[in-house]
């Protein structure tokens, strides 16, 4: 049965957002179509639909204004919902980016008693985070960049970035919380440029961090798609460095705003390499959609949208694990030589002297096709179903 | 006078890739409309206009094709004209990407007798370069990457891109040479996607080298601004991490083909902010052009754009010191709080128990604007030289 | 003195969309950072800083659910300030895409009773707009479009939306109205994919209207851009057919979000063609900014945002005009042939026959350099001052 | 049998351009990879794969340079193997982009030389399309364009483009061929920006000119998508106004360089909304893939890439036969209230008295959903072959 196959199951480890099927619709050129969704509404519904896990913003259980009785009020609804579902809360994050305070960003504002606020904020769900039993805590640095030039010193703007990382680092091994850090790159929108745009270059400034193992990333299928990058390519860098601590995914059609599709929708093909790429990993997290369902659907349009990320997933999966199965397949990696490309360019005990003069025979290897187009057939043919 | 002011003189360290003006203008659409250019009228009509060094690809002095005694005939030739301009080979680089052999890359090729030959054919031109006092050996990997999901384990192949950069660090260590390389991302063209496509997945990649201290970046304007990313974002980050060892300059109008526009043409913002960038920074590499005069271009053309080059830069130069030093302008980076940035988030001797619960005054930071606006239109009236 | 150079004067014809300095920082990402502002307010303070005109959508004067009354009462504070001011209403449009029951579109909406309320909300807007002397009513079709294939069959919507502006002209038509439509493109952002999304395909669907002759186009600068489209280029084809009714002013960053940055930022090369084809061109209307006030920006901001739209026009247009003057720019433009593009392909009194065998003298066309290289630097030059 | 399914037959129409399984692989980096391919192999080998019919430069079958021996000797054996093998001339074309007299463009080169040795060299190749029996008859604008703003005053080249299209529909008319142009669209490249540089643009032109009757389009999915266009959407508005006479296949990654990945590779999603479209048009002409084989591969590569262009074109159009015949998609199609789009908004003898003061249940429209989630859902399982 169909049915049977696609349908969630916890070692799935499906998780979503609380503020994925809890946006309103809320854009730059209109207010929302849907009300409000208390957050143990969105527990209980994915819950329903065979979610595992969720991830949370402080504000999108109470609000930024909320009195400590407020809030107290707001985390207990949350709680029971988590307590009655046995949904799992795999990650946290905050919301540095939606109050007026953070318009310049958190932790690189030009305004330092902003910064210092957004310190205290993250901490402060650091703590429920880590109350609620949250493994990873995500950064996405909203607001964090400039749409001018002189506005951000960026090598300085970087250093503050560093120092906010360092101390929430130290905060946590104080803690002695058991969390890590996901740094969620993205490129623009709604700063006119991001700092920290691309999968690469958080990877890069995450060496530079005090207690940089405990950081690692949350790359994004439509933040990295917006700059036009091959997503399955971050994931694979991220992998390689033992940096992949969480991924956020969601369909995007390329360079435009971030369109947050349901996962499956946008880039088809891209969808079937992440699949298989996480299906051929070490990644053992969540997976996570971080998407947004249309600003057209109502609530039984944000399930059916919530439902076909899952669907997706599962449906790929299938169909990865059907590609590296099938024998012709096998045969054209082979004729493809990518078997070849895990051979070591040096032998064991060679070095440089090894290849100082080494001359191949160049008209044999100039005509030698690389075999990619029928390997690449037979790859679209299982995305199509029809091997 | 105009002229005295923007005449190119040595200690600009204005450099050229031979490989530019001796572009014939082949694509993908027909073939060359110029004739091709030695190597040492390159370098005789770059000293005329004022240059002071250049770059050079093994293949842009002799052909891949060359007897040995062709290649030393070439090479002689060059030489010549580099001892009677004064002109200083900066920097060399090797063409991994033109021949047929190269089809699938050098260091990442699928197969292994490639990778093996392009080792092979690097050493030979880092000889040549330290004989020739070069001390930035650019790597650009042209054709590492893929069109297709299955053809490229991207995990493997940067074990490969790992393993080619550790055999060359430790053959110019064993060597004696006083060269560091400079690797130079790319996001696409002429793959569709290439390995190491930013200026952050280039950083991130360094870190993991055995010799990583020898490894910098080449950041390209057009490269970055082809992935939508503001590259003086790029440099400052590079700049961030002690690792830009080389700039490429040109232009580049956003998400397209590579144009490689004279620099100054594209995005003219943007290279405001790249001269204000270096300008402030402790860069002190060549002053490098890496364009192509466009295929409508005669001899003439050639040169004019090239002059253009070194002209806009000088012109670009003279702009931003005079932003820098305009005390409205300091008065509107202060009102902008930019010098705030540099104050670190925690005094001396802080911690994040000094944050822990810190609020500010919410309501007064959410009303105060960053006045940014102010200080991007003096920016602005500076690059129109109106101020 | 400078100030009196770049002050603008009501002959300039500048003119902005009460929206613009009214918007309030609303986004994806977070409420709006500035109070709201009545349009009278609005109006006042453009009036102080020089505009000639305003624009406004029916809900930047009175809100959706206002009663007559209510409706009454802001349209007479609006027309209070303009008569005060002598402010002109150059232009009105309708806002079709905030309330969520455009959430689908509106001409285009599948839904039939939102198409049917749609006419009418316009034609209540048009005849305010005939009230306050607008002469162009400006169509922006924010929703209309799809994110999904199947959702719009966009032959139908193509229908629908004639329909309407067929509907609309007749009732211009029929009420006398002395006012023109200018129908604004964009590509995507609200929706996925919106109709009509260039120049090109609105300039191709106005042919097809009964009242074709009343209907032009609006051209925004920062949506052509989003598409990586040469705006200037889609003016001068707007121009060409005699479509020219308006045009939107600001700054975007090539393909990404929309982010209607004040004119001069974003493009700075390309804002300096659009001025230059303008002040060379029959058009007559509003020179008018569409833009946002960036989010970090409070009421001050606003407002040097605003000014700064005003005077980079003036600045380019003294520049394009001492360009166009520049002796030895008319000699790089005829040594470019640019004139001779002017200049018939045939004769006066010839056709087809009399170029039947023409052979040109092949290899003298093809050594023959285009001279462009040297024409852009001297545009350049004259951006940057320096001539 | 899946082969029997997917196996191309004449009555497919399926077409290939001489230059597509012919190209060497020349690009901006490197020469060719494979050796030049006569006209008449590619004749034979695309019968021998199942295609129906070619399209053909002039100088795909004979050189630029060649004699009038040369040249019917080419021609004799391109016709002996369209004698032998059957095929169908279905389109023909003019090389007017690689020459390097045309470094300018042709028929808007500024050189007056170069534009009237253009309609020449077309109406050469006219002559051989009416006599190979081409029905339509494409056109390009390779370089008609620019890279920069002073060199080409768009205005009087769309003057003389006009008259070039002017001069040729005279030529068609008088001779009596049964020929009908294509004007395919491009953004840019190879020329920074190109005329006419979408399906919209291009349509709108076609209205200017004298005997536009003659005149459509040949829209080109690579083309639209490399400005981030919405292809079927563009064939959607071309098929509204009438003029889609031909149709180029092919694959594309977003906004980058010009890929011509063969069809079903890049965008997947995109290609069934393509097929889905052209199946229930009235469009009969070839099915016509442009595309390139990867440098990558030899000639084996070369037609299994061919070959996958028609099996992909041939499992899509299966695909979106079921999904057009799924009762559950046609339910979702009525809940999207797609049917009611069909519904004028006015019903017949309604003018615009009928909806001036028409006021539907604001609250009952902005509640309800548009459904459309379910539905792409629906019709990506129908992609995935899950359905």
């Amino acid at each position: 049965m169909t049915e049977d196959r696609y349908t969630p199951r916890p070692e799935d480890k499906f998780s979503f957002g609380i503020w994925t099927v809890g946006w309103q619709g809320v854009d730059v050129f209109g207010p929302g179509t849907r009300p409000p969704m208390p957050a143990e509404r969105a527990v209980r519904k994915l819950a329903e639909i065979g979610a595992y896990g969720v991830n949370f913003h402080d504000n999108d259980v109470f609000p930024f204004e909320a009195t400590p009785a407020e809030r107290d009020e707001r985390i207990a609804a949350f709680r029971k919902a988590l307590d009655e579902t046995g949904l799992v809360v795999t990650t946290a994050t905050t919301n540095l980016f939606g109050h007026p305070i953070f318009k310049d960003g958190a932790f690189t504002s030009n305004d330092r008693d902003v910064r210092r606020f957004a310190l205290r904020k993250v901490m402060d769900n650091i703590d429920l985070a880590a109350e609620l039993g949250a493994k990873v805590y995500v950064c996405w640095g909203g607001r964090e960049g400039a749409e001018s030039g002189a506005a951000k010193d960026v090598r300085t703007a970087l250093d503050r970035y560093k120092e906010a990382f360092d101390v929430l680092g130290s905060y946590v091994l104080d803690k002695g919380y058991d969390i890590r850090f996901a740094i969620e790159p993205k490129p623009n929108e709604p700063r006119g440029d991001i700092l920290l745009p691309t999968v690469g270059h958080a990877l890069a400034f995450i060496e530079e961090l005090e207690h940089s193992e405990l950081f690692g990333l949350n790359p994004e299928i439509g933040h990295e798609e917006m700059a036009g990058l091959n997503y399955a390519h971050g994931l694979a860098q991220a992998l390689w460095h033992g940096k992949l601590f969480h991924i956020d995914l969601n369909g995007q059609n390329g360079p435009r705003y971030d369109q947050d599709l349901r996962f499956g929708a946008g880039n088809a093909r891209g969808a079937f390499w992440v699949v298989d790429l996480i299906d051929n990993s070490d990644y053992d997290g969540p997976i996570h959609f971080d998407f947004k369902p249309p600003r057209t659907e109502d609530d039984e349009g944000v399930w059916e949208s919530a439902k076909g990320c899952m669907r997706n997933w599962l449906i790929l999966r299938e169909k990865v694990r059907a590609f590296r199965a099938d024998p012709e397949v096998q045969e054209a990696l082979r004729a493809a030589r990518v078997d070849e490309l895990a051979v070591p360019t040096l032998a064991e005990g060679e070095d440089w002297r090894s290849v100082r003069d080494f001359t191949p025979d160049i008209d044999a290897l100039a005509a030698r096709g690389a075999a990619f187009e029928r390997l690449d057939q037979l790859a679209l043919e299982h995305l199509y179903g029809v091997r």
